[in-house]
């Protein structure tokens, strides 16, 4: 047994990054969206063309973004959604929706401050974790039945 | 033709009750989440029992009001999300979520203040409106084909 | 046993009236997209405001129609499809493939002069019609066994 | 991440060569319909026997193509429909009703003069490019995250 | 809980008849194919023109007569197939796979010495009767509770 | 909004009607299996013909029972499975794995001596409740946002 | 493109052999039903023991088959069916209308003396073919655009 | 034709054991649960952190389960559920429906005592075996049609 992970949510800390290296060794492939923010606001109008209008600007950005999106989310076995402390981060709450409608595992990893606000995301979800080092946790377990310590 | 619409999101203004007002004579028939936050918030402890820890409390009363909102959800033909000023709203984008994949028609009902951070919630969406009597006239063009003025 | 019947394609023929009128008696629910061509042109800037662009100004108004297209398509048991003398119909076509993939009873009404080029849309159809009369017959024979004569 | 990629529409220029070709180095792997325009004609009567009628001849090529269009639009991530200057088309159009309806993300290639009567396909859409290279550089975004220049 | 009963196959004796009657004031709803045997032939060239070969003939028929019972089938949720001692009768076997595919309650209804030849149908099905009045009692069991005698 | 409600599971105790009774008022509509324990073993062969095997004897009825068991999870928007003291309640579990992968709302019903025992079918629920009478306020709350008390 | 193909229908002509050795060179992969007619009828009992009744017989080896049965037409994009000159064949017959409702392309093989026989199963079919050469000219065309002669 | 299998049920005799290794040489591959019994219980609260609750204490031990379970019985074409002597075993009953729900193959391996009680599972299997050589023998079969003896 292998895992499909997609990785959605918070793209300012190193949190897949310590995911994935955590995970060297174990049957895990990662698909995740493209983490550079200034291109993924701008991809719509850098290849398709300008648009004088933001909203626009920002339509064929984010549909753009939706053929990788859709994509990693419609071949993972598992969704990790990670809420930060900044911004909206109404993507990645949208991610875990669509996730959920799909019938995918969902592990959320979110700080306790968010626990509130995030009641009804996590209903939907097998497990809320705290650090990247307990999804990599989760995904050892799941594919070798190992446990830490 | 009828509609089966399912208002979800902001619950702390009367975006609902205009556009439900509005609708009259239409054939459309809503649906929506429980709106009284306190009873939204401890639902599952007061039926099934307290919790010591707030995060099981939570737990408790999310999955219970899951069984409503994905009646309304999987019941509708058109969904509106409606984004406010006020709270993280992740329900909200996560309704979305859940509705676009299940191919639902999506409207999103949001301040131009938040067009940027919902840009990927928009891109799902059939319409975009910045007021709820819009979103009445969309309903009665789809229904009747007339336009207002 | 009744029918549901959406009727997608030319807006500029008669063809809809008579086949609603000659169904008068048997089990059908018509519904159809939005006829009045203005209207379907101009819905999204008329209620959710003016857009600069031609382009946007068209996917605004293309994205409301939709919401209607999808709920008749979605709800109907047959899907009649009519290309006429005009227009590129490319909208006709793009029904057709939509109702064919969602495994919907297909019937398309069009001219010998179109024979050809409808081959690939024809291959997907349970009949293909001249005349609105002939859909007419498909109804009353389907819904009740008797052939005209 | 790789991507699979149908490509339908306009058989009578090289789109689809200099799509290929700019897309060497990235992980696509591309299908298409028999671009041979009399083999596509033909190939029914020619395998399965002559018919007198046209209408006849007609779908048995269009039912044999339709194995193979099928199987390409079901196995695609991303189906791009190129609408030329030349014939009807509706099988394009039908293409991408289809696949909308699968959920296959969809790009649409078309010269601006089209736009309008190409407006509901394109709302269904997640990105309308004038040119093959701006498809391969959504490719190459999408699969790597680079943006051209 | 009320059952919608799709009764396929043989008609050329009274089963059908026998069904129907004897759930008299059961909550069952009753479609079939048109089983007049001379209009279910000729349907499609009476409506939709003549052809002169008979292959194509039988085709205009076939897929007008498919319109009910894709139909029939599809709203069912109890398909009653019934085998007869005529006719090679592949048309109700594909009934039952079709029905099969889709998940539907199937009852078949076959004398002893088609046995062995319906195996495969039979290993689908959820009840295999000997005649209709058995049928009859199955449904009043299934919405009542009621055993005979 | 209203719900259709599935009562599985055990037979030999009043809780369906404790159910059924309270919820008297509230828009909800109940189906459940037959609950008569003897009618229940002995359909099949009562209908359809003695078997000497008591393996075929089993399986006669229990294909007759899934008629109806497959039709009320099917129709059923809120499935609750009751797990009581005696009997090894596999059809329960069963009803309870098959609701859940359909997506229905899962209500289990249980006492707290089977916790440990019902952990992985719990976790596929949306509540876990101890009384018939929570059942009941489950419902009136889903329906009209009233909590008891 | 390559092609999965299930080889349904007729055991005791060499027809299955024509196409794999015909279709040599190109990327078919095919699977077919168990061929070896006594162990298709006794695999049921011999592995899981002796019934009395004929009829129980049967029903353990056709669930036994057809568990190959349904992984080979659910993994295949082409069910090819053949109807020969002896036997029922209802088998073939439930397993057309078994992939037709799977939505898998049919191609079904007959001599022309059954053409009225299985007008309703030819109906479903994107093609129908005389000789098994003609099946193998099909996989060629459908893979490689290349017509014979 | 290769077989994917997922082996759900007990966890405390050798028959995954005496499966596996009696079906080496053939093209199956396998998976199953966690089957150390302590770590199953106790890998929600190891890795994410002790609850108080007995109850949660499951339930998150519970949620990281189903991440491997789901994606075993997703994934299967055949899924094996053993019931054994000892324990409730409704996570099997859990499994046995959800995968049933699914379409998947089912056989049940159970000892003749059980027959009885498990007369609705066995209802929805294609095999019930007593000793896990058999099981073997089917997967020997299913693949080669090869039978014993």
């Amino acid at each position: 047994m292998g895992l499909n992970v997609y990785l959605s949510g918070e793209i300012h800390s190193d949190w897949r990054d310590r995911i994935i290296e955590g995970a060297q060794g174990l049957d895990v492939t990662f698909s995740s969206p493209v983490t550079d923010h200034a291109a993924s606001d701008d991809c719509g109008v850098t290849i398709l063309g300008v648009e004088e209008s933001k909203f626009w600007h920002d339509r064929k950005g984010a549909q753009m973004n939706a053929i990788r999106t859709r994509k990693g989310i419609a071949d993972a076995d598992v969704v990790v959604v990670r809420f930060g402390d900044k911004y909206k981060q109404w993507n990645a709450a949208f991610d875990a929706g669509y996730a959920a409608a799909l019938g995918k595992s969902l592990i959320i990893l979110q700080p306790p401050e968010h626990d509130h606000a995030l009641k009804e995301v996590d209903a939907a979800a097998l497990a809320v974790a705290r650090e990247p080092e307990e999804v990599v946790e989760i995904f050892r377990y799941v594919l070798t039945g190992t446990l830490p310590g």
